[in-house]
């Protein structure tokens, strides 16, 4: 397991060459680092100073680096799922179309890239991974989909289950299954054990993501109006998915008394502008990336106070909009939505009241 | 219909900046202009300069503007779904599923952008949309997905009727089609018929993207090496959709002569860095937006000299791919396939040759 680190803020304020610096400084002090860059054009090895590849080099003691390459990974995992067609159906019929005329549609990118930094985490070749990706919604879409695709699991599953087709359907599936499976199941082990490891996989995502240890975000900006504001959305919109956010750092020696309001209570550095291509500075002035205890956590669920805390910061009361349904509640903020489970003792229970204060929303379960 | 334009190039380099006054301009002298702004958050209103709704505004005289939210734009998306449901189902299921607590997963912002474009693009309500998006390979993705979608959906038709699943399951789906559904179709007019308007609405929109004068994109770059190395891969990704190129803008004063060879043959527009909130300078310089004939077409299938042509800048031979299975050329470049069918005369037939000359993929049909 390694330690996951990106950043966010608005294009131009200088994240890659901070995600860079930031893994030389962890590679420096004797972690091994591996280097994620998203962007997969020419303009990454430029800004790394050498060439980089779609597999992981070292190029540095300790500093590995790979650019993702989707329609490589997409052919890799189009293997996977030919294999495991192979395994359960008796005339597999995937064989038939070929990895690489297999085009990308929107979301492939983040579909591949989060599996792949999950097969990275998981090889445990690396002490920490830096995940240089967009720093916008896109790269929040990416690590909040685990919650979001279970949600989704879950919902359509109790919805299809319960409904007439299903019913309709159910005379045929034996017959059906036993045609077209090499294993012979019953129906209710079809379902279970088809989706058992994805389900795993998406649990083990959550976990990680709601481990500030396992994985944090930091923001970036510069002075500039419109990137502070953007740094303090995407810094509401990331506890949103349940994602950390350890600090600020204010680029190209902005000065951080003038922000310090502005991004309270996480704690502020302050990084000098490159000159003369010497990195030396930067890296130096960079903070540990170990993420402080004070940092607020995106949620807590308070059983014994019937309670529910939710940090909203860069959001304000009107943006909030919430819903529940059954023993679920759904907080809109920031264009996405959170689905929060009811825990069991809560059962038949219900939100009497919300109140938005000090960047906290608090909701109090009657 | 409206014509489309938008713009790609590295974060920073004053996208935003120029959309806005791309929209200003082209509104001030009479047309009826729709700014379309994918950045969710308040730092769009920050650089309009005034508060912008997920609703179409009027701001100026011709000139409305727009900012996306996924969340609103999915829900009503859903809306639409459970009302086609309720035509076709016995028994709806969708409907105990609510819009409000749908949550957006990865692609989803960049099809419901697509969706809600297309839309604006037939309400003919403007002469011209402004899509001021990521500008990057999500942009892509999501202009191409016509194409890529349909390429999927025709391959796995024909996988899925020719295989033995489908043979085992046709006994069944008569019996299961009246129980389920309110109308009496055989199965050969279900699935033409409920796959009918998807195709019909991709089709149009494969038309629209290979027509320059319905949708155009326009690089953005600064003299900065790493911006000019990023224009030129999307550039070059660009073709790969089949997305016209008009011109580069060079903006901050950047010196136009020192860039003429990187971007050849595309106009190149050098742009004035705004001072004192003064946009009119940086408004009168800009382009004219129509594009002119002399640009190159993403690419051109010359069936008498059993040619094909793909204009592919921004690539070297190196980094360009070709694999042919059956009727089907597969060109990857730039992180993108694109498939490209053999027109019917050229049946039975393969690719003999490939040459890679100034920025042109030249393939031989033997």
């Amino acid at each position: 397991m390694s330690s996951i680190v990106t950043f966010l803020g608005k294009g131009g304020t200088g994240r890659t060459t901070i995600a860079i610096s930031a893994a030389k400084r962890l590679a420096s002090r004797g972690r091994k680092v591996l280097l994620i860059g998203q962007d997969s054009s020419p303009a990454y090895s430029l800004a790394l100073g050498m060439s980089v590849t779609a597999e992981p080099q070292e190029i540095a003691a300790n500093l590995f680096v790979v650019q993702m390459n989707s329609t490589m990974l997409l052919e890799q995992s189009w293997t996977e799922a030919k294999k495991l067609e192979q395994q359960y159906l008796r005339s597999p019929i995937l064989k038939n179309v070929y990895g690489q005329e297999l085009g990308i549609l929107p979301g492939m990118d983040q579909a591949l890239a989060l599996n792949a930094i999950r097969e990275y985490d998981s090889s445990n070749r690396y002490d920490a991974i830096i995940y240089d990706g967009s720093g916008d919604l896109n790269t929040l879409r990416m690590f909040g989909m685990p919650d979001i695709l279970s949600w989704y699991i879950r919902r359509f599953r109790g919805v299809f289950t319960d409904s007439d087709i299903v019913k309709a359907l159910s005379p045929f599936v034996q017959p059906v299954t036993s045609a077209v499976l090499n294993v012979s199941w019953s129906p209710d082990d079809l379902t279970s054990e088809s989706t058992k490891d994805a389900s795993q996989m998406l649990e083990r995502g959550k976990e990680a993501l709601a481990d500030p240890q396992r994985v944090i975000a930091y923001l970036v900006t510069t002075a500039e109006q419109i990137a502070i504001a953007k740094a303090q959305y995407l810094w509401g919109s990331a506890q949103q998915i349940g994602l950390t956010v350890g600090g600020v750092l204010l680029n190209q020696d902005s000065d951080s008394n003038s922000l310090a309001n502005e991004f309270q209570p996480l704690p502020l550095t302050s990084l000098p502008t490159i000159e003369q291509d010497n990195w030396q500075p930067l890296i130096d002035a960079l903070p540990s990336f170990t993420p402080a205890t004070s940092i607020p956590q995106p949620i807590s669920i308070e059983i014994r106070e019937n309670k529910i805390k939710v940090f909203l910061p860069g959001f304000d009361k009107k943006q909030v909009k919430l819903t529940q349904y059954g023993p679920e509640i759904t907080i809109e903020a920031g264009d996405q939505r959170r689905n929060i489970i009811l825990p069991p003792q809560w059962t038949g229970r219900s939100v009497t009241g919300a109140k938005f204060s000090n960047k906290y929303l608090e909701l109090s379960i009657g």
